[in-house]
C-alpha cells in the first residue's frame, strides 16, 4: 500500500493504473476510520482492480464554530487499518494542497442542499461537493463509495456527477452499526459515557418506526411521533429534525405510498448525530382494510 | 466533418478518438460564427489532431432582459463555415441536452466574477463556468480555445480549471478586427450603421492609451482619460466600465509598473461591447527622467 500526500504522485499513481488497465475505487474519507468505512473499502475492493482512500478533514465543509479544530485525526493508525483491508494506495494531501493560495471555484447543487443537514449547517454541502468534483478530478476514479448514514450527502453527490457528467459511478454502501444500534460515526468519541448509552435511543426510534410500518402504519406524521415517543426516554438527547423524504429527490413525503427514507439529526449533548433508515410501504396483504 | 446535437454520440466519438491516441482540442462557441472563432478553430488544429466545436447558445449566462432570444442562431451557416475549416465535429446541443430536468448544480468562481462584467451581468460567469465544466466532462478535450475578446472569461475559466483539476490546457487567441478596429462579435450584427461606425472608436481610444503608453506615460488614470477623450467623439456610445487589471488576478493596477490589461465596455444604443488591450510597461530608456 503507498501513502502519498502529493497530488501530484497520487495522480501519476492513479493515471498509469487507468492506463494499464486497472479500474479505481476511491473512498473519500476525512480519517478516524472505523468499520463502516472499511465496509466501503471492501465495496471498492470487490468492484475494482485498485482501491484509493482519501483521508482528508475538508476545512470547507465545517461551518465556524464546528469541530474542524478538534475532528480525530489518526494517519497512522488510518493506514494500519488501511493496509489490512488490502487498499492500494491512500491520499492524504494538505489544505494548502486541495485549496492552493487563489483557489475560489466552488461547486454548489442547489435546491438538495435547502434542507435538512443543508439549513442547520449552511455552506456544508458546498464544501462537499467541491472537494469531491477536485478528488474526483484529480485521481480520476471508475468507482467512488459513499455510505448510507450520510444520506443527503449521497444524494448531493449524485445530483453533481450527473449534472457535470463527471466519470464515476457513485455506490452506496448501508450503515455500519454498534452493538447496541449506534450508526458508527468519528464524532461518537466526542460522547460522554451516558451521552453514549442513551445515543442508541436514535436507531432504537428508528427501528420501533420501521416496525409501525410494518404493521400497516402510512401516515408518517404518526410514524414520526413514534420515533419522538422513544427518543423522549433518552434525556441528553435533542431532536435536530426528523424528515420523511423521497430517497432521490429529498422532497417531503407524507405518506408511505412508495420507499421513502426517514432522516434524522440528533444532538447528544453538543455532538450532532445523523442517522436514517428506509420505510418501505406495506405489502397490500398488510394493509388497513384488505 | 461530423455534426450532433446528441451528447451520448459526441461522447462516444471523442472518447474513440482518444482511445485511438488522438488529442483533442475544444472550442466553446454560442455560434453565429465569424473570423474570430475561425482563428480558435484554426488554433485548435495546429495543436490537436481533432477539432470539436460545440455551439450552444447559454441559456444559464445570459440575465433577464438580455438577448437569449434574440440572439443570433444560424447553425447551417455555422457549419459551412467550419466544415471550410476542417473541423472534426459539430456538437450543437439543445438546451434540454445540456441542462435535464433537475438539473442543480452550478460550478462558481468568487471574487474575479465580481467586478467588471460580473458586476454589471450577475450570474453570468456562473452560467459560463457551469456549461464550460459540463462541456469539459462531456467530450474530454486536452486543449480549449478561447478568445481574448471575453478576457474576464479567460481568467474565470483557468480559475475554474486550475482550482477543480479539470483537463484541459486553456489557450487564449488574439482578437480579430474588422478593417476599423471593431473587435469582431456576433453582437456587432446588433448595431445600426450609425452605431456601427461609431463602435470604431472603442479600438480607436485603446489603441490611443496604447500609444500614450508607448511614449512613457505610465499612470493609469491618465491614460484612461485618454481614452474617455477619444469616446467622447462619438456620442451614441457610452461607457459602462474601463478598468486597467493586472491580466491574471483581474485586481486593479494603478501604475503601468508591469503588463497590465486595460479592459472596457462599451453601450452603442442598447448593444453591449467589450474589447481590451494588454497594456506594457514603457521600455527602461524610455522612463521619464532616465
Amino acid at each position: 500500500m503507498r501513502v502519498t500526500n502529493l497530488e501530484c504522485e497520487a495522480a501519476a499513481i492513479t493515471r498509469e493504473w487507468s492506463a494499464a488497465g486497472s479500474t479505481i475505487g476511491l473512498v473519500p474519507t476525512m480519517g478516524a476510520l472505523h468499520e463502516g468505512h472499511l465496509s466501503l473499502v471492501r465495496e471498492a475492493g470487490a468492484r475494482c482492480g485498485k482501491v484509493v482512500v482519501s483521508i482528508f478533514v475538508n476545512p470547507s465543509q465545517f461551518g465556524p464554530g464546528e469541530d474542524l479544530g478538534r475532528y480525530p485525526r489518526m494517519l497512522d493508525e488510518d493506514c494500519g487499518l488501511l493496509a489490512g483491508e488490502g487498499a492500494d494506495l491512500v491520499f492524504a494531501p494538505t489544505p494548502e494542497t486541495v485549496y492552493p493560495r487563489g483557489f475560489s471555484t466552488f461547486v454548489e447543487v442547489t435546491g438538495l442542499t435547502d434542507r435538512l443537514c443543508g439549513a442547520s449547517r449552511p455552506g456544508h454541502f458546498r464544501g462537499v461537493t467541491t472537494v469531491c468534483c477536485a478528488l474526483f478530478n484529480m485521481i480520476g476514479p471508475d468507482v467512488a463509495v459513499f455510505g448510507e448514514k450520510d444520506f443527503q450527502q449521497l444524494a448531493v453527490v449524485r445530483r453533481m456527477v450527473t449534472d457535470l457528467r463527471l466519470k464515476p459511478e457513485i455506490v452506496q454502501c448501508p450503515i455500519v452499526r454498534e452493538a447496541d444500534g449506534l450508526a458508527m460515526s468519528s464524532r461518537n468519541t466526542y460522547l460522554s459515557a451516558r451521552e453514549r448509552e442513551q445515543a442508541a435511543f436514535i436507531y432504537r426510534g428508528l427501528k420501533a418506526v420501521s416496525e409501525a410500518a410494518g404493521e400497516g402504519e402510512t401516515v408518517l406524521e404518526t410514524l414520526k411521533a413514534v420515533f419522538r415517543n422513544v427518543l423522549s426516554g433518552a434525556p441528553l438527547l435533542s431532536l435536530s429534525y426528523l424528515e420523511a423524504v423521497d430517497p432521490d429527490t429529498l422532497e417531503p413525503a407524507e405518506n408511505l405510498d412508495r420507499t421513502v427514507r426517514l432522516l434524522t439529526a440528533v444532538y447528544a449533548g453538543s455532538t450532532r448525530l445523523i442517522d436514517n433508515i428506509s420505510l418501505e410501504p406495506p405489502h397490500p396483504s398488510r394493509r388497513t382494510g384488505c
